[in-house]
């Protein structure tokens, strides 16, 4: 039976990806006490990168911050992998968005909103959380972004 | 009544900023059992982005370091707005400082300098903290800096 | 008496390197209930830093992953001083590697694979660590890397 949390997923439009083997000698979560550590979750749809490359070059502020909701979605997906219902999760604690910004590009601030209203939506008061975000030279395999989390788990 | 960390504070003539909004669907601290983690702070003053631009070039050493204490005594105001009296700051854990650099400066380091000290002038041995400092390519609002704190709290 | 993890780590070949001092008003560790915050280590041996530049220029992936595992061991290193006996790591929470990138460098993810694998050899199941990686523009002391990590430790 699907969780308070999987039906408004569901209800938003929301379909969350699989979850990949990691790329190498790490995992994709790890809880240590009632925090819930997420590596790196790259913009994917059905096993593929979304919109590679710089954002304010190759990709418009629009299609970044659709990057970050397909990050943010995979952050979810992981997470349910670690706790199995989504509903256990007490409280979205950090989002860290970095974004492949081009030279001049100020607005990963905009970008990683995209993100963040995924958890608002998802959780309400439970998904608002503290976020930092810039923009970087270079990120893993030309992604425009990369989000990191951490939850407070049941 | 000011508890002793508010009177070191004004012993050292130092002033809290006010907290602004959050310019997103983010907040500014979320506390998960004794760790209170707070947003990005970039440095300003009666609410203005003060020294915008990349350190070496636009803005100086000097003046990062001033950035950097606005931003500390931010992540300050943001703490007491949660847990409402300093005093109650058992650790300053981890701080993060992201520095927009021009091409070649390598100083990010010196620049958080002017943070750490807030923290260690403020609080003495418990103000002592783990850091990272980075440069960065751009970050929201041409801002020359940005800061990051974890704190433990009672 | 040397613990299972220093022995694993003799036979390995890897030596820990010393701890230097903070290069400014902060420390290296901190704990906070069980977990322990290490700040930024570099790669360094006797005490020099190694493989200073940009990687993707200055710098090779294979000398970038040895700089890798030259701060994965100070990460260690820094660890036994907080806690005196490495076994007292019960896991490995996060790693996060900043790659100094030569511009369209994009193999962050490969270099930092380097300090991954010393924390799986010698930590087995409990060295499998959540992970992010980026390419940034500039770090301290022109470094070709920075590592950061948080342990549970007993």
């Amino acid at each position: 039976m699907a969780g308070d949390v999987e039906k408004n997923l569901e209800a938003l439009g929301y379909r969350l990806p699989e979850v990949g083997k990691p790329l190498g000698a790490y995992v994709q979560s790890v809880r240590t006490g009632n925090l819930l550590f997420i590596s790196a979750k790259l913009p994917k749809e059905n096993g593929r990168l979304k919109y590679p490359g710089k954002i304010g070059r190759e990709v418009t502020v629009e299609e970044g911050k659709e990057a970050a909701r397909l990050a943010a979605l995979s952050v979810l997906a992981t997470a349910k992998q670690a706790i199995e219902d989504l509903d256990r999760v007490k409280r979205v604690v950090q989002l860290v968005g970095h974004v492949a910004a081009a030279p001049g590009f100020l607005d990963a601030f905009d970008v990683i909103e995209g993100a963040s209203e995924v958890f608002v939506k998802v959780y309400g008061e439970r998904g608002k959380h503290t976020r930092f975000s810039l923009g970087v030279s270079e990120l893993p395999l030309n992604a425009c972004l990369q989000l990191e989390a951490i939850l407070e788990v049941e």
